[in-house]
């Protein structure tokens, strides 16, 4: 048998999040189309996460089992002309019997972008939240170093999370302006249900009100969900990057040299 | 009576060109139901050029008489309320009766941008024009320079135009790379139609050819249409600035200093 894991990229307006669901169109299920039209058969496949509707990836990855001898070459360009514009394979690989897209990851990095202009920007609709009101990124960028370290993150976890165990690794965070485009990048070991969303909500909480790193690590450290800010917008989220340590470099900085 | 002038930023995806169609939806249409909204008449609405349907726009100017009082920063606040998301209007101010928005009109940019990679973008679909084949920005933005200059541009001139004319000057043409985004960029005193259109079909062309800036002004030169290339998708084209010389700078890039 072989294992192969597939690389995607895809714009999630369209759906209600990665994970196969009734009665509503999902990533998920799009793929498994496709992958039915290229290997001649509905096989079953694993993704490295479930993202919520609206939420975008850069890129996203997922697994799946086939005696098919397909060239990995050949499955990318096949996979792409079964799916819909909005999904593309970037990459496919074989990889060991023991992979895992979720359980093998050590990392992700997400994205998430403001349009920061009084106008909205009619090519981001769908792509960035619109925020009218001014944001200083390098103080934004001061105050998200709050995050870093390892924490309990509750106060950054919306219910009906069924996860117990909260505790999580920041290694990076920062707040960058391009023009008018702000964007909050972040990098941990995992993250809860909706954490980065409201990492984004208590940024611009922070920017109301002036709080900087001391402040947002003060909210972390309480762990009281009532303290952190509202959950940001799904359409502004882009899983970014999934890190698999032994493959490549890792999210904490570290790279194998082989 | 007062003369507004507004300038509006639109992705022309949904949308059969600027000018008003029959049976078709148009800019024009929309944003006179806009302007009925905010000024309580279907006033009429003059634009500075007719851009095709799927064809963008990151400045676009438009004029309109009114004997209402609105001020300008309200004007723009209402107009975006009752605008779609894909329709924005960035400014609005006083001008002179004796302005016109096309024929007061020193010059135009434009930029054309192509997703250069294997693999499609999902979040450019409608925003860019994929090519799949390698592309040396490089090497393209020295054969652009072959557009420079006062030519007769017939061979850059789709049939169906009225305009008898041909003589255009183009000021500025460069092709440049970010990542996987490759950007022409054209400045010019007018464009025929099709014309930037035409010019990106024929830089694709000197690619694939390896043609060189004397080849691409031969090509002017002769002013055979057949000798250029295909005309490329509009998903591509914006009209990314108009001049208005008496305003501010101007297209060839000298400026008036008060």
């Amino acid at each position: 048998m072989r294992h192969l894991l597939l690389t995607i990229r895809y714009r999630g307006t369209r759906y209600h999040g990665y994970q196969v669901q009734q009665n509503a169109l999902s990533v998920a299920q799009v793929v498994q189309d496709a992958v039915e039209q290229v290997f001649g058969a509905r096989l079953p496949v694993k993704g490295c996460s479930r993202t919520d509707a609206g939420v975008h990836a850069n890129q996203f990855a997922l697994t799946l089992y086939t005696e098919r001898q397909i060239p990995c070459p050949n499955v990318v360009r096949a996979m792409n002309v079964h799916l819909p514009e909005d999904i593309a394979v970037l990459d496919c690989r074989e990889v060991s019997d023991t992979f895992h897209p979720r359980y093998s990851c050590t990392g992700k990095r997400y994205l998430y972008q403001i349009w920061n202009s009084p106008v909205r920007n009619p090519f981001l609709t769908d792509l960035a939240l619109h925020w009218p009101h001014p944001l200083d990124a390098a103080e934004l960028d001061a105050a998200a170093q709050g995050f870093l370290g390892t924490h309990d993150f509750s106060a950054f976890c919306s219910a009906g999370s069924s996860v117990e165990d909260h505790v999580r690794t920041i290694y990076q965070a920062s707040v960058s302006r391009q023009g008018e485009l702000v964007t909050f990048s972040v990098t941990g070991n995992g993250f809860l249900y909706n954490m980065v969303r409201i990492m984004v909500g208590t940024l611009l909480q922070a920017a109301r009100e002036h709080l900087g790193a001391a402040e947002i690590a003060a909210i972390v450290e309480r762990g009281d969900r009532a303290k952190a800010g509202v959950t940001a917008p799904a359409h502004g989220l882009y899983l970014d990057r999934v890190f698999y340590g032994d493959m490549e470099d890792r999210p904490d900085g570290t790279v194998d040299r082989p």
